[in-house]
């Protein structure tokens, strides 16, 4: 079963990777480019096969490791 | 509009910060995790109105500066 943990940081926490990306875009010449923000896509194939468990499982880890949530909050999907 | 442009390292090259995922969830007690990938998630909002044009855009902009097309492959989405 594989899940993927999308990690972003929260509304409101500055985004200095997401600010120099939206920058550069604008030196390349793209307009009309508003706020760029930049997360993170981990993709974990876990041996489980309950669809259930698989979540819970990779919300522990979110909690656990994956995600710093004073600054972020993740998600988690089971493809 | 907002594009979302998913960046993930091509199959077969070396995933460090995934290894690293893997191996500090097996010291957290996870078990049954099998290969992990880290990709970046980039949400672009775009001042573009039109669906097909901003998938255009963002696509021309994965090309030319979000993901190194040499190792890295990338998926847009519109939402």
């Amino acid at each position: 079963m594989k899940a993927v943990v999308t990690v972003m940081l929260k509304e409101g926490v500055l985004d200095p990777q997401g600010k120099a990306i939206g920058h550069a875009l604008g030196v390349l010449g793209f307009t009309g480019v508003g706020e760029v923000r930049v997360g993170k896509r981990i993709e974990l194939d876990l041996a489980e096969t309950d669809p259930e468990a698989a979540r819970k499982s990779a919300e522990d880890m979110g909690r656990s490791l994956l995600a710093n949530l004073v600054i972020e909050s993740f998600q988690v999907e089971i493809v």
